[in-house]
């Protein structure tokens, strides 16, 4: 791919890209710890999740909160077009953080999913909607006076991967990658053209081609 | 709602109800420990599972059982109407110690569905006649001289929820919740009013309401 | 069964066998633990995956790889028809080791599915071409550099379990099962009869005998 | 003990008390689930911690913290006479969130000891300078911009386990029990003639009674 | 060592023997898994514990027990000279299930020490009257209406080894090995030749000898 | 600490250096992830261990090892002074990977002590010898046909914290800490000036200041 071409548009990787070719880009440039090994799984929906960071930072507690949901209220109305919620939540399994009346308040603010290191609750009607969740798990519980935010729209970490706000996320079935606001044009790039040297090795070996020759002759897998 | 309307039957609660909101009116009157933290998950079926606890306390074993299986088999033949079966043996995945043969005579007997804090088996062919079970996992060896019941209809715990003979139970794919005898008129009512005070949340936000207004005007999330 | 019997073939196996059938037939001939209790799903299809072992042993690794994929591609090319392939990988979640571009290579051998005990990437593209993994779970990474193959063709452990060469592979939703080839015959043997003594109970209870007077009739559950 | 006798101080109960006696007074008032069941091991001492719970909730973080280790100092400085510091931090093994220097500063407030659910540092130094410390583990990791305290002085949780401030808490090596405000009198006595209780049934036994049949006679185990 | 050699007594083991060349008796005669690979460690002693396997089941329960104690009681009037008391509890840490009296009354009948897998209690009592307890960990909680034992004197498991009354039993800091009684005559008598073997290995390396050539020397390591 | 002060050996090191200070100075320099987050505690010494890297990298394993040892004895025979032996195992308990003999082999090459990312065995031999050895926990497993090495002297990493060979490691009861070459002398010098400066804010808070106004006049904790 020339260094003049367009820009590679947030709707075009959506055709395109998956998390697993985004990893083998951010490998090839220096970058191997860009996914969370935690089990974070999509609850509600197939296909491919991508935006850009929206962050909460979530802590559990214990006591009545003297302001409930405030700062959470305040992440879903002020998310912006392509935004992808993250909830860091340190894989808390105390509540339900994140539901379907969030869901569709942010989704309002343009919001297009939802990644939640913890719990979420009402499930099926986030399926019904269609609005994209990956989470550790569900739980029933409310979030009131069990979990809160505590920061917005600041750096987070899950699995000790940094997610800065605006990055750029590209989550599916595989897992979760985040890549770095520094390295996301060349990533970008490099992903493009794993995803069509990829299409190559495949139909190689589907045509008759072994595995091995194929890795000799093309270098990837 | 009144104090003068008329019972909520259990047929009106599969309608309406669901896990969370169960939840939320069991936090509203002082009960906020009801739901299990264990990942316990529907396996064979989607939709809400309702109806009322039929006890069984399950133990590990690893010599010939000199009256295999007597003890479950007397469970699911004494299963009545609207029976939901619980096994409490402690998240064991010793053995899948339900499967569809009792699955089909708990059913004759009226049972509506299985919460297994334990390992099941045959879940392709419960799922194919459409019994509702919520397990912790699946394992295909059989129960016999691996795990076996020694006590039912006691009050047992499944991650320190308490159980008793008769609780009302409402599972979903959000999770399991035990609602007390005691307590149990209340919950439904308070249920029955926070459906209809979420719809109009929904309906708000739907409409154009921030998150932060709609909880400002109607005080739930 | 008369001992005279034809042989029953995989194909056979294939239309009345599951997992935990077959575990039973092993409880019988003395081998209670051939199932291991870790975790493994199918993660791209639905019903019974029957075939045999072809072992490659992985391990966990963090600088170049000198020789990067150079026995997995032999595995993969080296399978045979009816083959399953087995990665015993210790459960390991450092990356994606098993993907589209092995799966489409070892069905081209005959290899007709993968148990992977770690994680596999390209989920959704195994699942598209209808090719069976069982997984631990799924990662975005490439193995390179992270895990490699040390050993094809050797016993191998899956959660303590032996995996032999040309061992027969039994797995479904409820688990996976591991056929020892001294006891094959009589195992298969023993499936068969059960799988029609089930038969039996399941339709006695259906028709209205209680689970307790089947199990004393029949002896089986 | 007569309703008269003069009130149990904790001095007196430093001499008598140990965890497994107070849990098993707080048994017979009802109060069953009073000790976290996660491994908080006495890291610095042997013996037993008794005190009353000065509380601190944290957070886990991953940006530069504006007022670092703020409401932390605040929280030793604040200590008194007694007091037990108690680190909520949902077992973050994330920093050593726990130090000499802050038990220093700690003990010099007139506090007497660190339930720690988390990871602490300086382990040979506070061991050295004999704080009781009890904690998940430790870390050689600074809690600055990793943990901070979000709340102090209100309730929290360990486990489960309510803390408020000022509950009597008694430490040993079996574990950590919390003792309700409310109950706390009567628990003091109940233990108090527990203690006295099981001297007999120990001598009993160790003059020759079999453990049937002192359980019998006592009533006590 | 001949033939002729006289029987090597329990005294005589506990001189000499310890689990890591017991282990390696064992895999030398074809028995590869007889240590539970579970975190079962000394918590009252040091040394080397040598006896034979007095075994009780337990399992987990949350109601009024009818007869409380009853079977634990009567394990440990019956324990015997040399008897390790096996509490197989699945590793619950539910209750503090083994304790100060149950070890003076079981030493009163020739007990010599207990291997609990679950928790125990009154470890400082335990340590000061020098009983030797190998557990999961500590938990003040009283055993009465949480776990009981549901069998005596009958073949348990351990993490999948099992152990029969009248197993020998090796246990210290490294873990606990089980001899089945078919294998125990050789067990101890390769033990007897390995630890002499080693001896000389010790002593050549000591003396100079690389590794490398002490394994090719001596072939044991 | 001038720039023309003469170089902090080892030795210096050993009498003044702990994790943590060596933690905090890795922070100061922006390297906050170089100490592994799993418990590898020490179970054979007191105080810290300060050496380099000698690393191995190790597999699990089930079948019948052609060459049993072999890497692991090079890598014995190979060390040199102030060498710490790296076992990266990933965390396996399968085998007791580390024991006596090769203590007694690696110490006589100059080397220090080990850090194992698994299980050793003859922990109570190694302690007597006062060997030096950091692990997850004991097994008395020997590691033959169980677990091998399959490169020495390359990149390793425990819980993905890169250790290379030559690598300074600082180890104690408070953890591990890798110091990366190229950062090494900087580490040295701030960790050096933070001994010093945390002398200051004990003695000023031993003194009677607040932590507060000690944390404001010195500015670390």
């Amino acid at each position: 791919m020339s260094t003049s071409a367009p820009p590679i548009t947030l709707a075009k990787m959506r055709e395109l890209f998956y998390s697993a070719v985004v990893c083998d880009a951010l490998d090839g440039l220096g970058y191997p710890r860009q996914s969370p090994r935690v089990p974070l799984r999509p609850l509600t929906t197939q296909g491919v999740l991508i935006g850009r960071a929206k962050t909460t930072l979530w802590a559990d507690m214990a006591h009545p909160d003297p302001r409930p949901y405030e700062l959470e209220l305040k992440a879903v109305d002020t998310c912006g077009p392509d935004d992808v919620l993250i909830a860091a939540a340190g894989g808390s399994m105390r509540s339900g953080l994140w539901g379907e009346l969030l869901s569709t308040a942010a989704r309002r603010s343009g919001c297009v999913g939802a990644i939640v290191d913890g719990a979420v609750r009402d499930v099926a009607n986030m399926t019904a909607m269609g609005f994209a969740v990956w989470a550790r798990g569900a739980s029933p519980y409310d979030s009131k006076d069990r979990n809160r935010v505590i920061d917005i729209d600041v750096p987070v970490e899950i699995d000790g991967v940094r997610v800065a706000p605006g990055d750029l996320i590209v989550a599916d079935i595989d897992g979760i990658v985040v890549v770095p606001q520094q390295v996301e044009a060349a990533v970008v790039r490099h992903a493009w053209d794993k995803v069509h040297a990829e299409n190559k090795v495949r139909d190689a070996i589907a045509g008759g081609m072994t595995a091995t020759a194929a890795f000799n002759k093309f270098g990837v897998l």
